[in-house]
């Protein structure tokens, strides 16, 4: 991972879902999630998974931002708003956003 | 940022200090954090600044290792163990740790 440079953001959320492990439709909303990517001004997408035994989360998803007006336009977009709506609200059981930003 | 690769972690916390914001004791402490980068198999390090307002976190640390015998002997260095010690267990108000793998 290359540094993050002034200006550019990190946006990440850890979550959970309603999903049980390893299920298809754990899968297919990975899938989906996937599909955010393709939003214009998103950078560094990744899915992962969350490994650490000091919470609970199982997933991760990391994206990059070259500044505040792309990130306000990847939340704004309609593919993003559409995901958090048919799908994020329903299937996630816990999340947690964390945003990060050079010193 | 480039991809997390198999086998790669990358460990992060986010945090809160118990010290003013802006004060001469926060940024030792920040100074006091850098020193890890410096421990063998920390790779990647990165001190940030966490800025969703979804979240109270102040501050994020990421480091990647390169597979859990780094990440073991990192959290087993005589410097980290005495870094939570001295520093982090009486600094530090709240934190989560966050740890990723690729999917």
């Amino acid at each position: 991972m290359t540094d993050l440079t002034a200006g550019r953001i990190r946006h990440t959320v850890v979550f959970t879902l309603s999903h049980s492990e390893g299920s298809p439709a754990e899968a297919d909303f990975l899938g989906a999630a996937g599909a955010l990517a393709a939003i214009p001004g998103v950078e560094a997408f990744q899915i992962l998974r969350e490994t650490s035994p000091k919470n609970a989360y199982r997933f991760g998803i990391s994206m990059e931002f070259a500044g505040a007006a792309a990130y306000q336009a990847y939340n704004e977009h309609p593919d993003h708003l559409r995901f958090v709506e048919e799908r994020w609200e329903s299937e996630v059981a816990e999340f947690l956003e964390v945003d990060y930003e050079p010193l």
